[in-house]
């Protein structure tokens, strides 16, 4: 130990692991250790260079909070967050695809009945957001909870937005005993990730910008199916192509502008119109 | 972009950077995300175990505080630290080694003279360090700035012990004309790293103990000449083969138990016999 060299120093953080008993725990470090000392010595990162790294890290934690988590941040805009949702997809190729968690969920949102009103004294254009919960093996999943959680016309969540209501477009529904769900809401809009913090600070020194395309996120649980964190994105927003935090997929992006049919203008009578609907369905994946 | 597959997604982000202005950012960048994104997929890290380890950083950044970086801590706990300085000695290898930082390190420590004493009231076994500073070429440096820090008979470090005065066993040093330093203290013990937050947690899971084996902390600063962090570690300390930050170096290590010479004995009369010596030269990288 006293003779540590570039050639044995990983070997030798590898082995002092060997204690570690749970075993998934001491797979994965033996990966990160050695992928992280791989990146240090492949790039010859300079003690100044880890001095600035310490720094960024601080700098993280300063700026997070209880309604803030800047390390959620930075890892959606280096494409991490998203390469965990694809290896999550990965495992349930006929499943919903899994999207960012983003910054801003809050559990234990209020309840809302099913066909409930999100709109408020929101402004915005209003939309329909329906579908079902069901299985990859077809069922309908009755009783799911969903929660769902977007921006107000301002671009802000509730979240980290003190001129809003505490839940301001935010709720948690029980799916129908069809599996549907649906709520009357404000069509989300395109918005730019906080850059006030180490986050803003890497994208300026990328030269990439802060925004996001329009999108609702939704969060199902239910019984015996592995949970789903995703979003559903407007394909009709110009930034759908260049997504800040590489969230959008194919599957989960659709024009938020269908019109109503008659039927769905008489059952949603007590929406003022006009409105719009947007159309998405929840696949789950049987746990085990 | 709405295409995004395990297979592209990484060449994605690292596309998404190419507007870098800083070439060396934008390398260094580069291989960071490239090892980031193998590293979560070779071990294909869940949803759960990301969200696990973004509350593990929040909660790093919870217990940093001016006074506290814990992301130094882990840092210097899975060896990267060590790997830096390991780096760092390679492009100067006739210099002196270089070793961590650490935690504790305060600028601006109080200047003290050659041969002053920083024991005051503090418990221990006296020591005298000393030695030259002088460049690789041979030639001794005069006015080099030495910075000293090292803990007290109670195993802390004044900037995070209440009990102790601050800057207590801290100090900062010009070399004399002749290039040497000496100055009377107590000898450094063996201490454990701070264990109450996620570098207590990560060593507990991992089986290790967090003893550090006795040192003395030094950074040294000449004009012209590259910046020297390092430790000079006590060869007689039962932990010299296995310390917790993988920091110690054959060449950085020294019994500090030299008895002094009758001569000695007369220099540093002012000293309360007995007293042991510490010998350690510090070998500089000309700049450029």
């Amino acid at each position: 130990m006293k003779d540590l060299t570039l050639d044995n120093m990983t070997d030798a953080v590898i082995n002092s692991i060997a204690g570690t008993q749970d075993q998934r725990l001491k797979d994965v470090l033996t990966i990160v250790i050695r992928k992280m000392h791989e990146a240090a010595i492949e790039a010859k990162i300079t003690h100044a260079e880890w001095e600035g790294l310490m720094n960024f890290l601080m700098a993280t934690g300063d700026i997070s909070d209880a309604q803030r988590n800047e390390f959620i941040l930075l890892s959606d805009l280096t494409g991490l967050t998203s390469l965990i949702d694809l290896l999550g997809s990965a495992n349930a190729p006929e499943a919903s695809e899994r999207s960012v968690l983003g910054p801003f969920y809050v559990p234990n949102a209020p309840m809302l009945e099913p066909g409930g009103d999100l709109i408020k004294d929101n402004d915005g254009d209003r939309v329909i957001a329906l579908g079902q919960v069901r299985s990859t093996t077809g069922e309908a999943i009755p009783g799911a909870l969903l929660e769902f959680w977007q921006n107000a016309a301002n671009g802000l969540y509730s979240n980290v937005d003190p001129s809003q209501d505490d839940n301001n477009l935010r709720c948690r529904m029980m799916s129908a005993d069809d599996g549907s769900y649906s709520l009357s809401t404000i069509r989300p809009i395109a918005y730019e990730v906080p850059d006030d913090g180490p986050g803003g600070d890497y994208m300026r020194a990328t030269g990439r910008h802060c925004w996001r395309p329009a999108h609702l996120h939704v969060r199902v649980h239910a019984e015996g199916y592995e949970d789903l964190v995703t979003e559903v994105f407007n394909t009709l927003d110009k930034y759908i192509e260049e997504d800040a935090t590489f969230g959008v997929r194919s599957t989960l992006a659709i024009p938020f502008n269908r019109k109503p049919s008659p039927d769905e203008q008489a059952r949603f009578s007590h929406v003022a119109a006009p409105f719009r609907m947007v159309d998405f369905d929840f696949v789950l994946q049987p746990l085990g």
